[in-house]
């Protein structure tokens, strides 16, 4: 074909659909020779932020994006599934629902990332372990996952290349936040990651990327016809991320907390999310629907999915003495309780903020180059609708030094606000799709 | 100023107005270190295509951008005036009116560019004459303007060179057709060539920029109101583009049609154009109203504008005697016409394809790099409106070959339409603002 990307950009910037033709020659001009030129494909990054893309044009895009490096294929005797969250602030689901899966039978071969901004990665959070190592090669993710049934490894560079390239480019030219891009690259991982049932936890509120419903649904239906063009099964889940999830924001702090609901105490959001979506990762996979929540549940207060987790930090080089002893974990060198000024309802605890904050005490990184102190964090001792007392304690913060302790403090008073009257507090699930 | 360039791209794509402060943070990293690189300022100039900007921004940026090069300073005993075309085919008043002008006491420091795609560009035109220069230095260039009252010297690149650097990229990026970013473009040069009457003809039609008049309009009050920012006069009068103007395209036949209305041959489309525009002008110096086109047909049929014009060549090292005996302007080998195939009268004459039919005579270029025929082009026997027999010549191509009469054949017999019915012709001038 006589590709002019010139013409797709003039064409995506008068809303006229390109061909999957011309898709197919834009994935390949970003990742060979002879290459887009970036200030090129900016323009035509910008173009689809302001315009959109169609909905063939948006699955176009993934499936080529998808083909520009390997895709995995996965020869086990059981069903292989596969869980997103699109970002959040204490997500740690992936720790408590990948041992969940594996005890109920469902292989879980997943890829992380590590956090950015005020959104925390899995990668970072099971790196706070002792000895634990994500950069698994291909033969020995496959092995611990056929042992296991679940792995978490560092995504591989070599699955959908031309997204690795296109995202640096869409985070230095403000062209993050377009729905369909983030559909693309999303589900290009996903589906060169190759499970057949695909679940996918989109996260909706001030602390996610998609800051309303309208939004998360829009992305939610267009990635399930993404995933459903390719012949996988998909389901999303929209939840709440106005407010953060579980009480522990903070690598170390949140494997401490995911170990708590492994061993059972998993009567709060986040037990029961994960619950939640390990329930319909079994619908997926063929249970019968009223079996599934009893079965996840099963696999939990069994013990069996913390002995799971227990084998696969073993199979990862990672110490699984911290599971009967958090204080193995890295521990940080000062805290300080922040209390509450003066009596009321908790009305909200917005996420960005605590984010934020978090990422201050030196638990997450601004930029790529950043270190990160895996002890640092915050421990919330309310939530939003907790009534409270002049004086009780409403979080403590821990990080290397004082004066993280200082620059957090300003960020976390202004995250939290009191109200006089009771609030409403909306439902953690918002919608499946 | 803490500059964040990341964080302008957001606003514009978020339609939140920039300030003046970060538009002149913006310029500077257009020319200056540390420059901003290309793919965030291609990013920035799609969402200008697809947002807009405000008349404030877009003032802002006009200013900034006239300030990042040199803004020439004229001390001269009379009026300095300039007059732009938004660009077309068969444009060649420059070469009517700035003798006019000069014949009527208005200095004409006038600086062109050349042509590019379907249109054509001044210096081409003058380029065909034998020996013309027209890469003036300043001091020359001042000169000529001082003696003469007019003299055409290519755009230097020390006005505006933001805008040199920005028109290259959005050239490569789809990004030319935004009217904010047109204004800047025309604009900065304008206000920095030190005019202090300006004299805009915006091109209305499908061979022109503007396709309709409320874009033509839009652009006109915009560069109307730049220019009054920066305390000049500014009229604009919007000029039809759906026809050529007059009846030669290509540049020594230009010359030669130019030279044909100094003589006095003026009763034409052409020549009320230039008549027109010079009244203008000499109303926005001062003269009153009723005296201007008077004084204006005065300086044309006494052969005044004329002398100029021939003042002007031998200034700028061109043989004047082409005045006289327009044979000694290069002269195409061969030549073919086109003839009505039915009788009816003339009712369209697509000017974007004349002048890519032009272009492909061998009288235009495609990319920068090609190089022209000055002795190529098109004379039109007919124009819209015109009634014609079977068989009556409609128009004569010229060009070094046979191949390439064979190759602008076609797309001339597909620009030119005849109908059975007298077709309505819209005026040559469609508004004054």
């Amino acid at each position: 074909m006589d590709f002019h990307f010139l013409d797709c950009i003039r064409r995506t910037k008068q809303k006229t659909a390109l061909t999957r033709e011309e898709i197919n020659a834009m994935v390949q001009g970003i990742v060979s020779e002879p290459l887009i030129p970036d200030y090129q494909l900016a323009a035509w990054l910008m173009a689809v932020c302001c315009n959109g893309l169609t909905d063939e044009e948006t699955a176009a895009l993934t499936m080529a994006m998808r083909d520009s490096g390997q895709v995995m294929q996965w020869n086990l005797d059981g069903p292989v599934a596969d869980k997103h969250s699109t970002g959040g602030v204490g997500d740690k689901t992936t720790l408590i629902l990948a041992p969940i899966a594996a005890a109920c039978g469902i292989y879980m071969p997943k890829m992380s990332g590590r956090g950015l901004g005020h959104t925390g990665g899995t990668i970072d959070k099971l790196e706070s372990i002792p000895g634990m190592r994500t950069n698994l090669e291909p033969e020995e993710f496959l092995r611990i996952v056929k042992k296991v049934g679940c792995a978490v490894a560092m995504q591989s560079g070599s699955l959908a290349p031309a997204d690795k390239k296109l995202y640096a480019l869409r985070d230095v030219t403000a062209t993050v936040d377009s729905i369909p891009l983030i559909c693309a690259s999303i589900m290009s991982k996903k589906l060169a990651t190759g499970a057949d049932h695909i679940l996918l936890d989109v996260k909706v509120g001030s602390g996610a990327f998609m800051k309303n419903d309208a939004d998360a649904e829009t992305l939610a239906r267009l990635m399930k016809k993404a995933a459903e063009a390719d012949g996988r099964q998909c389901t999303c889940i929209l939840t709440d991320m106005d407010r953060p999830l579980g009480c522990c924001i903070g690598n170390a702090l949140e494997v401490q907390e995911a170990i708590q609901v492994l061993r059972g105490d998993a009567r709060n959001d986040l037990g029961e999310l994960c619950l939640t979506l390990a329930a319909e990762l079994l619908r997926m996979t063929g249970i019968e629907e009223i079996e599934c929540r009893q079965k996840a549940e099963d696999a939990l207060y069994s013990g069996k999915a913390l002995e799971r987790f227990a084998m696969m930090l073993e199979e990862q080089g990672g110490n699984p003495k911290i599971i009967d002893d958090t204080a193995l974990l890295p521990q940080a060198a000062c805290s300080r309780v922040l209390k509450a000024p003066q009596s009321g309802w908790i009305a909200s605890m917005k996420s960005e903020e605590i984010g934020l904050a978090s990422v201050r005490l030196g638990a997450g990184r601004m930029t790529k180059a950043d270190a990160i102190d895996p002890a640092a964090g915050i421990v919330l001792h309310v939530k939003p609708g907790t009534e409270v007392l002049p004086g009780q304690p409403l979080l403590t913060m821990y990080a290397a030094g004082e004066a993280q302790l200082d620059d957090a403090e300003h960020l976390l008073m202004q995250a939290v606000a009191i109200s006089r009257e009771q609030p409403q507090i909306l439902p953690q699930i918002h919608a499946k799709i």
